[in-house]
């Protein structure tokens, strides 16, 4: 099959095997999938991933030991636990210090024509869902972890600091809590498509720094950490999304004196994300800024990184 | 009156008149007052505070409105909001965005013959408390703010980085609520002052990093924060309780793999505090490595910043 490989650096297609899969593993056959930032990031080095990425993805089950589930339509979750320690009992496998991530960590991703996932990571997905809105059902999952960690009251006034891929779908879940959600990012363009969904917003040029209990850092940048800091409330909360690749020089003790709780959030749950996309209460469809033939994924990495470009698919089918 | 006085980083006495007192203020005679790490802070520059520092003490009141007060013993809260805002009425005036902070903003402190302080600011001192146990109430107050702040349950794992004056009050403190405290430090004739309290000790060049539910950072180092976050188990608490005045380079993406609460912890309540000196329920003279007379405070602050020491007093008596 054929395969996109990231390797120090380097980005290729290569000619590989079918995944063999285990006996609690599935074949999928990719249909659609998405680049995320994070896949990016790895492309920069990050995490030192080497294998092929991509973890945002619908697909269609090919092989695997439940008769049921061969022929219909899945996304996939994308931490694999062990199955055995502490963490997994608890039902934390997303935190397994041996789990395999797909496309992250020990296991290659949905950028090839086919990819193994344990079958019980596998949700099947609706018919009213198209491939399109699937793929965005794992970035969505992670937009709902933050409600799952941080209480998020009705009217509650809450600063999400990016208006990129995530911080939109963030703030379009946090808008379901009925907080008074507003955007604050760099481009004209992006804060637009929150308009048809109530959701204030800014531009940073013309924002003016004030305090709030909960803010959301979803920029990927320092100066994004350190606004939101400085826009959290003293005994507020502040939602860190973005993992940075590099290390950065700033000062921490603003978050003494402030007694200010940072809170890292990474993948979340996949029911509530189905959920939204099937009542159609998220809209996710006007993310997509382009769609590519997946034998062209390396100008689709190339144009992803563009400034301004939001969602881009490669399309398998 | 005799002061000590810090300008642009340095530090020398001076005569200045007895402070004027309003009328919501009690003049105090001060006994004794302790040098922190925060007042050699302060004369490296942090916070840009000019004037006399000094937070930590005990003295008696000579002057003020309420005529039951005058000739008690007292130690004073150091935090005074304007009472009109938000964070007032809430009962957060610690976090009053126009507060003074006593030696630290906007007010002069405790190594003077004399302050002023607000009457409600002052907790009269039991008769069985010395005037030297009396000056630990605010660090005290300062530990006992991460049983406030985070949760901690009877046997409950937690790791101390740190074996200055503020982590052996952590240690005891949570050493009360029955936590398994286990306190890493550099220093073996500081780590030694736990064995008496029953509280497991680890030289860090002996300490192999694990993970615990809760963390709790008192080092002030940077090396500190970094190997508290590594040993903070996915989805636990790091307490960040010290304030380090430089910027300094680091990570913050293992905060979201791991999804990690860093939470910023300051001053606390004087009351639990007062209770544990009263009941002799945490023992803190064992904390103090030297007194020295007023006028020789700026050797005690010279003393203060060698290795190996702990807790420096000034005596006015």
């Amino acid at each position: 099959m054929k395969a996109l490989v990231i390797d120090k650096g380097k980005i290729a297609f290569i000619e590989k095997p079918v995944p063999q899969i285990a006996a609690n593993e599935a074949l999928v056959k990719v249909l659609v999938a998405g680049i995320c930032n994070t896949d990016l990031e790895i492309e920069r080095g990050y995490m030192g991933f080497s294998g092929t990425p991509g973890h945002e993805f619908v697909g269609v089950v090919e092989k695997c030991s439940q008769a049921g589930l061969i022929g219909q339509r899945i996304v996939g979750e994308i931490n694999h636990g062990c199955g055995n320690c502490d963490r997994c009992k608890k039902d934390l496998s997303r935190h397994c210090p041996n789990r395999s991530v797909l496309g992250i960590v020990n296991k290659d991703g949905a950028f090839a024509e086919y990819l193994s996932l344990p079958i019980k990571n596998l949700h099947i997905v609706n018919k009213s869902i198209s491939d399109e809105q699937s793929v965005f059902t794992e970035p969505l999952a992670a937009a709902f972890e933050i409600p799952e960690q941080v209480h998020i009251k009705p009217g509650m006034d809450v600063l999400v600091f990016g208006d990129g891929k995530l911080a939109q779908l963030i703030a379009r879940v946090l808008k379901l809590n009925s907080a008074k959600v507003v955007v604050i990012g760099k481009h004209e363009t992006k804060l637009k498509l929150l308009e048809r969904f109530s959701i204030e917003t800014k531009l940073l040029s013309e924002f003016k720094p004030r305090q709030s209990p909960i803010t959301i850092e979803a920029t990927g940048s320092i100066e994004g950490f350190e606004l939101a800091v400085k826009c959290t409330q003293p005994r507020g909360t502040l939602v860190l999304k973005s993992t940075v690749a590099d290390s950065e020089k700033f000062n921490l003790s603003p978050l003494v004196i402030d007694e200010i709780a940072v809170i890292g959030s990474r993948c979340g749950p996949f029911s509530p994300a189905l959920g939204a996309l099937e009542k159609g209460s998220v809209i996710v469809e006007d993310l997509i800024s382009k769609t590519f033939r997946f034998e062209d994924a390396i100008a689709a990495f190339d144009y992803a990184k563009k400034p301004g470009v939001l969602k881009v698919l490669l399309d398998m089918r």
